[in-house]
């Protein structure tokens, strides 16, 4: 099968079609065992294009408690979840995060927050200075337990049947998404996510990734299988393939990677994140 | 039920006693519509004692595949996975990262790398500066597409029924944990993780969590419901009771937040991040 004509989300049942549609190539020599989970997880493609179907109750709930189950860096659980289901609110937020029409389209937009602030109120609670707050060490394992957090929801929310997108774009103005929100000091919005039933009449579809050899290495990282030209050089086409395919700007994934990282103005906005954070509260003392 | 007497990978089938285990509670007044998926992952529970049982072939392949569709910014796929399987260089990690034994105990670890190195690759192959790699939010993005990739491995490990550990002291001395798996400039292993079958004379728990109030907030930041005393005594007592049964330390919430980050050496190194990344190849420029 191509990898360009998987557009149900429940169209593919065997791992082995799943891999094929991620990697455009059948597993090398293995056989992978069967998992409904793991299947429900390689399914995963963003949706852009939701319906104005409501995200039934229960649901948000059942996301969040699964985000909670995941793994947390010391037990710290130091995220929140912001949910936003008002209207002129997704709005707002949809102008400030990039101009993206699908926060304001989408029932739920949910931003997801680093939040130090909890634990700094620990701390006051019981008349102790926390010193470690102030590492960008400890702000970075609050990123990851938000990280965490946020990929069991989206694995929970898909095996509904409903679909997300990541907005990272909610890092380009922090501080306006922060008002927008009421964050208090030592919180960042990290990202959000757009919740909807995916619109049937704009169906998406698996997109290609790297070839499994590039990112999985064997005991010491090996460079030569990471960054193999006649390699990436495929991976470019395939992906221009299936790009072009669905409609999306095709010019493969080294191309791709020069517009986003060879011009600063392409972060917009994000490149002055270091001030931001001191500004919000983190890292007060150093880097 | 109990928090404390769920010592079984499937013994809970229902999402309203996974709610249970995970709060203490009921689902104050929803439903949690079904779903196979949020079940398994609202069973997770960390494991630190593994048989020596191998990990079977096919089961790394699927969950690194399930971790490369998880969402990555901008496509950019910012990560690797080093696979070790090693007993010497497992033994050695585990002296690395904090003395844990349970690293050469469990007969796979993976070191989750946030990875620009990849990209600096590409840049240079097209002859192309790319300033957007010295940034810290790129880094920042590459941290979290790692951690989604992770999360959705861990998700697939423990389908299988396997058990997994994430391991963030390898920040504790990252230049050593760099050279001992050969990582290039500009990457980072950011957390590690043991994998392998539970040791069955070693069971687990659910842990318990802070109550969902406390980290899903609608509309805007609640800060009357992120720190409201009576609800956090309460978790420390229900989290302190669990641990107790476990023969855990049973310090309760607050005071392991108090332990954690009320002295700078309790961060056994990680308090240096800034300058280690300096000299690992990142943000050169800034911070």
């Amino acid at each position: 099968m191509s990898d360009v004509t998987v557009s149900s989300f429940s169209a593919l049942s065997s791992m082995n079609a799943l891999w094929q549609a991620r990697y455009g190539t059948r597993p090398p020599g293995i056989s992978l065992p069967e998992s409904p989970v793991a299947r429900s997880l390689m399914t995963h493609r963003s949706v852009r294009a939701f319906s104005p179907t409501p995200v039934p109750d229960g649901v948000l709930e059942a996301a969040v408690a699964a985000g909670q189950s995941a793994s947390t860096s010391c037990n710290l659980q130091a995220w929140s979840v912001i949910a936003v289901r008002d209207p002129a609110r997704r709005e707002r937020l949809a102008r400030i995060a990039g101009d993206q029409d699908f926060i304001a389209q989408a029932p739920l937009f949910l931003a997801w927050v680093a939040d130090l602030s909890r634990l700094e109120h620990v701390g006051q609670m019981r008349g102790r200075a926390l010193p470690g707050l102030d590492c960008l060490d400890t702000f970075l394992g609050a990123v990851m337990d938000t990280a965490f957090a946020a990929q069991n929801a989206a694995a929970t929310f898909e095996s509904y049947g409903l679909g997300i997108v990541y907005v990272g774009a909610v890092r380009n103005q922090p501080e306006a998404i922060s008002a927008e929100l009421g964050l208090p000091r030592r919180t960042l919005a990290v990202f959000g996510m757009s919740v909807g039933y995916p619109d049937r009449k704009q169906p998406t579809a698996i997109r290609p990734r790297l070839p499994q050899q590039v990112v999985l290495h064997s005991e010491q990282y090996d460079r030569a299988a990471a960054s193999n030209p006649e390699v990436l050089d495929a991976y470019d086409e395939r992906l221009r393939t299936a790009d072009a395919a669905r409609g999306r700007p095709a010019r493969g994934w080294s191309d791709s990677v020069l517009a986003r990282l060879g011009d600063i103005s392409a972060l917009h906005g994000r490149e002055h994140l270091p001030q931001v954070l001191r500004r919000l509260g983190f890292m007060p003392g150093e880097a």
